[in-house]
């Protein structure tokens, strides 16, 4: 898990969850500070399909196990505080 | 939403997600300071089948709507710090 290339990766992550991980939809989570091991079953779950939404299954479907290791250490990193 | 009567249900959440909120198991996520319309929207669909787990689905199996809405707000209103 690299934070460095999860940020990297996070881009396009920041229009629902927040350039800091804290979202700005109230519908979304936040993944600021969220634990690193549920950061990466969540992506895994809407990657392979146990886990459906909308923009979340496309967003995930690209995603390599190791890209999804380094998006979950970034968010993991990132301070919690609202 | 009752925060209070949300503290109140929450006392069995607490042996898998802490007992404010942040989670003592890696695999298992925070949900303090998580937004209340998202907790909602989780323990719904754990309730409704969209969502499954060994111990959440039958968890959520038994509350009502006004269960679920006590409980996000509860666990929303508490601070997120790690």
């Amino acid at each position: 898990q690299d934070v460095t290339a999860g940020k990297t990766k996070a881009g396009v992550c920041a229009a629902c969850h927040g350039a800091e991980g804290v979202s700005v939809i109230p519908d979304y989570p936040n993944l600021a500070g969220q634990k690193v091991k549920y950061l990466e079953s969540s992506i895994k779950a809407y990657r392979d399909g146990q886990r459906k939404h909308a923009v979340m299954s496309p967003m995930a479907s690209g995603l390599s196990d190791a890209d999804i290791l380094d998006l979950a250490a970034y968010f993991a990193a990132l301070p919690a505080n609202k």
